[in-house]
């Protein structure tokens, strides 16, 4: 562990003299090298994860692209905010100095492969596309559940970069628990990106917190997602809704971080018609095994302890298979607010649970009553009061969607994927979109530089040609 | 402390529904507040801090340009880093939908005040104003080093806060140790502006990442801040440097974050030049008291700390008395390799080391040796070679600086006086400049909201005429 840490740090250090657009090579070269591999890579991913490969093309064609934005926003040199303050004698406060502030990348990143994204969010998923897109190393820790895909992707990943010319020993992975707390604990490694568990999460978090230099976490540890169904929309649309609901909450076999898991919905349907709103769906739904063993038995007994609650029904009994078949629980909202535990458990898996509100003047009280998470979802008409909800919400998840399911996360310049704790460890942080490389860098200030001692980035003629603020007004490069 | 706690939460409940505008005016309402009690105010500072009534008139001024500067960045909608992505069916990973991103604010931000800039790092100095500007609540914890001036300076505050209409409770103080421990873990509070010593700074940053639910601190804690003299600009000017150094480390008695701790020089001047180089500015400095007697003490002990260091020499001795006189230690770059400890130690007054180095190649290694700084400095001429020592300071410092010195730090759109830990707990985060309204915000992106249920700063007609980033392009405001 110590000397892949040191030979990363190495490589981050020579890569600092590169240029953003050899950065940007590097990353079109691993895109590149994950569409030619596709067929191989998928084939293995399905084998390892009990996932369908429809869904896993779709999620290597993401990675792949969202290596190419990255790639996109390097050049335009948005990542840097170089920003340039000329000196001014007439200042408010007094003689202003020149000054100019670049991001610079903040050396060796710890990235941790989660179990339900074998690319998005794995090897050369996010975490490891915007680490290596601020400039910096990435050591990553495989996740056991799909071993044989990561060490192969990893070996594209090695032999990708090297081929465009990057430093060697600028992506590594790791294997094991010790050798994953011997890399939180590195000096050498300057954040952690992580994905998976509360209850993991946490543990790490607190890991990188304590250290003599502690060091920023960002993970993402779990989230209930809730969504509210407003009454002339329920009035309405109910059958519509119930199906992209059974929909949303069975894709992956519910193994999403934003899976669906309450259901707010009007005390005015009885049992049958829910049911039968429901079932249609549901019976397309081809049961497949959980991701791993180990996610196997804490479905069952997150499952258990949510049926457990008081008040609890099952509404659609499940099986408790290997291959589960999807399980629906309801529940009133009196009992909720008695026993808000209920809106705090995460069921990762085919399992959802129904809360029926006697008027829609509740719901902003019940949202309060959840922790943060990282999609809120709203189903209204126009004749729905949405108002307050959209601000309760607000203050309480990374991304309020509207007449949609949360399970689908696009990558993009506006995109949030984050949220107050326990969604994450760093709610200003998101895991998706170009917003996601910021995390790996940090600010440097140059006062009074000489032009050639500065960074291309800061230079007056601005030579790389990139988007900047000068003196407070941003001026484009065209591009961006 | 509860009950405060509950009224500001209140307080910035109510102020989300405000405009920017609205909340530019409570800060300019401030600044102009601060301005027309500006003699009541020095006075009282005089009184208590033992630092001159220039000083003080110069911070109480940068204090209000500060608030004046961030009303400003408000009504631009810069710190909103509003993000419209429209819907693109052909988006290269798949359909993406409308979304949408604004930062919001975080809700309750707690504030300790500092012991050495009683205007511009406490009641409504730095943390302060940018929390305001972020559009949370403040609860200010009183420094004991200056408590009448800040119980008067939060009167005002609150006065001039409810003459601008803000909701009241948006901003209170707090005072004593245990109310601040108290302010630390209160589930209302979510993040903490902090300056001061390492020791208390870090201890607050645990408790803060203990709490069940963890939130940000930005801690600024300690920093010695080398200045690098090269070998020709010390052969050309090293009397003008001498001079300079002379008057930056006494500055307000040494009292300063930023205070050059550190000057390298070469071996080529024998101890009495460097007596002479430095006699004249310290003849003139006038010997005030320390803050408090609790800095007389640690003062005292930091100095003795580095002086018993094997190998450092008093080169220029001050005296112990209560306002004690300027000390100059000195020490050989090869003991410095061997006690390296010694360029950690931050003696907070009017104390620093020169270190002597035999070659300039030596200069990024003894770089290599200290933490993370606020800054660090280098001097030097056209026919010096700075490169690789400006590399290896971009990776230790928030500020790099040429032939100047580090004391002033003005308030400007590029500015970042952040750093590396141990200067910081946030490496990535600034406590001056309009770059710290952020760290006080979330980003929280809508997906497919009706544009009347959107937030006016995301809605399509861009009523409130800001700034923003659309479909990955900027667009400017006119102003911005």
């Amino acid at each position: 562990m110590d000397q892949t840490a040191r030979r990363a740090h190495e490589a981050y250090l020579a890569s600092a003299a590169r240029t953003p657009g050899e950065r940007a090579a590097w990353l079109t070269a691993l895109a590149e090298a994950l569409r030619s591999n596709a067929d191989a890579l998928v084939g293995l991913a399905v084998a390892e994860t009990n996932l369908t490969e429809a869904r896993l093309r779709g999620e290597l064609r993401r990675t792949a692209f969202q290596l190419d934005l990255f790639a996109e926003e390097l050049r335009s040199g948005v990542v840097l905010e170089a920003t340039i303050d000329h000196a001014d004698p007439d200042w408010g406060m007094g003689p202003r100095p020149d000054i100019r502030r670049v991001n610079v990348p903040l050396g060796v990143i710890g990235v941790f492969g989660a179990s339900n994204f074998p690319f998005a969010f794995s090897v050369i998923g996010g975490d490891s596309a915007s680490a290596l897109a601020a400039g910096c190393a990435v050591l990553h820790k495989i996740h056991p559940g799909h071993e044989n895909l990561a060490r192969r992707t990893a070996d594209i990943v090695i032999a990708a970069l090297e081929r465009a010319g990057a430093p060697k020993g600028l992506f590594a992975v790791i294997e094991g628990r010790e050798a994953a707390v011997a890399m939180v604990e590195h000096p050498l490694v300057k954040a952690i990106g992580f994905t998976g568990s509360t209850a993991g999460g946490r543990a790490l978090y607190d890991i990188a917190t304590s250290r003599p230099e502690p060091i920023p976490f960002y993970g993402e540890l779990g989230s209930i997602n809730p969504v509210f169904v407003l009454p002339q929309a329920w009035r309405r649309r109910s059958a519509e809704i119930l199906n992209g609901y059974a929909e949303s909450f069975t894709l992956g076999m519910g193994q999403f971080c934003t899976k669906p898991g309450v259901l707010f919905v009007p005390n005015d349907s009885d049992d049958e018609a829910i049911r039968a709103g429901l079932a249609d769906t549901l019976a397309d739904v081809q049961p497949g095994k959980l991701l791993t063993p180990a996610l196997r038995d804490s479905y069952a007994s997150a499952l258990a302890a949510v049926a457990g609650v008081r008040g609890v029904q099952v509404l659609l009994p499940g099986s408790d298979e290997d291959a589960p078949a999807p399980t629906v629980l309801a529940v009133k909202s009196g009992q909720v607010v008695r026993t808000p535990e209920v809106l705090h458990r995460e069921i990762f898996g085919p399992a959802t649970l129904l809360v029926r509100y006697q008027s829609a003047a509740e719901l902003p009280v019940l949202a309060e009553l959840m922790g943060g998470q990282l999609t809120a979802t709203i189903h209204g008409d126009d004749d729905d009061d949405t108002a307050a909800l959209v601000n309760t919400l607000t203050g309480k998840a990374g991304r309020v969607l509207f007449n949609g399911w949360p399970t689908g996360v696009t990558v993009s310049y506006a995109q949030h994927h984050g949220g107050p704790y326990p969604a994450t460890t760093a709610a200003s942080a998101t895991s998706v979109g170009t917003g996601s490389i910021g995390r790996f860098m940090r600010p440097v200030a140059y006062q009074d530089l000489p032009d050639p001692a500065l960074p291309p980035s800061l230079q007056e003629a601005n030579p790389w040609g990139i988007a900047r603020r000068v003196n407070g007004r941003f001026q484009s490069n065209g591009r961006r």
